[in-house]
């Protein structure tokens, strides 16, 4: 199959909310089934021609989403938005759902284009489960001191290197030799909310994450909360300041993280 | 394995949750998953004798709970509530959760006590679903007049025989022949929320319900709302008085039902 050829196509916006708990993450991978995979599948069966797509925040497995970028390339013959939008969720749903499908400008990227992704992540700290958050929440028996953690959660902001909460990445440099990724990211906001009953959500915006960036972060600021120092906001600033991955040792679980926003100019 | 000895027992009363997905709801029924066999099982094996359970409604397949009570028999010398509610929840865990245990006084009937039943039905009602509430939630795409669903929901209210609405039952009567079981009921309340962005929940209480009323309740309210007359209300009560379960033709799905409280005197 070809890509729809050039001079006759169109830029298209897909916004994207997905249930990650059957699958592999987002990025397509012939070997096991993933989000973007399956929307490609379902794109060029409807579209006839081939499709790469371009998203906004490459999701882990098992993460969700509630407003996944995506962007491609369409033949605007066979682009109808309200009938592909049907037509996605259908062949993809009922896991996945296609929010939103945009024609753009010819210049659009999902991935550049962003300003800032917004991530939640859910706690459930109680005792007692709830069997209808059990694939979408972390649940936490032992007593969280959130006072602490919202201490913590604010020697985020700013810009930092983020390398005590990352994967090192190796890419390769401007000599063509191989050089580790920058995990110097802004972070905008970050902070917690109390919504009762032990539910308790983790919001944090910055420019973009690197990866496992949320996860490692909820994990260091949980353990935090757990066994409080008199000085938490220090202590987060300690591990950030580390710049080393030994630093923040706990890893959240997948399922309580959701990629919720992405801003674009 | 025998029951607890007589002059041995302490009856126990537990508050269950459970998203009822995987079962073929909560009976138990040796040939298939039910959530009752899962929590006999459990007990059996934690308490080393044999257990009869009595639950206040029998949910049918795909029909969630947050408050289903559940009333049986332990040995005094095995029964220690916390110790239970934990080991209960991790063997049945995590679609079903223990949310309390507690002694109660001898002759507490989970069913035969209970002054009223309270059940939920959740509906998305927009074009674009949800992945997050697929399994709680009936999406329906076409649009639905709320005011008309509500006035007919007022209908309910009152003492009915509900046999339009529910199953056919036999029981054995006085003189030991098969007659039908009565489907009058008294419901206490009934209507509508709109929770935004589509969610509509609908609530009804009542001393007790006859199998698929809920049901067949919500599917026929949803009719009127897809193609209100002018007259909603008296719609709704030609239904009830039909007393045939031919005029109540649309059974709304189960998974958007929970067993949402049961009250006791």
């Amino acid at each position: 199959m070809a890509p729809a050829e050039p001079g006759q196509r169109v830029r298209v916006r897909l916004l994207v909310a997905y249930d990650g708990t059957g699958y592999r993450g987002f990025a397509p991978n012939r070997d096991v089934r993933t989000v973007g995979g399956s929307l490609t599948e379902a794109l060029e069966r409807v579209l006839g021609h081939e499709v790469a797509l371009t998203c906004a925040g490459r999701t882990d497995a098992g993460v969700h989403a509630w407003g996944q970028v995506v962007s491609f390339d369409a033949d605007p013959d066979r682009f109808e938005p309200d009938a592909l939008r049907a037509s996605l969720s259908a062949q993809c749903g009922p896991d996945v759902v296609v929010r939103e499908v945009d024609p753009v400008a010819p210049g659009f990227d999902a991935r550049f284009d962003a300003t800032s992704r917004t991530y939640r992540y859910s706690l459930l700290n109680r005792v007692v489960g709830d069997p209808f958050t059990r694939h979408t929440s972390w649940h936490v028996t032992a007593p969280l001191d959130l006072a602490a953690m919202q201490q913590a959660a604010t020697a985020l902001v700013g810009e930092h290197d983020f390398s005590s909460f990352c994967r090192r990445k190796l890419v390769t440099g401007p000599g063509g030799g191989q050089i580790e990724a920058s995990r110097v990211r802004r972070v905008h906001r970050a902070g917690w909310s109390d919504l009762g009953e032990g539910r308790l959500r983790f919001e944090i915006e910055a420019n973009s994450f690197c990866q496992q960036m949320v996860r490692s972060v909820v994990g260091t600021l949980v353990q935090l909360g757990r066994a409080p120092g008199r000085e938490p906001h220090e202590a987060m600033v300690a591990v950030i300041e580390a710049r080393d991955r030994a630093a923040a040792r706990t890893l959240a679980p997948p399922h309580g993280l959701c990629l919720w926003e992405v801003a674009y100019r």
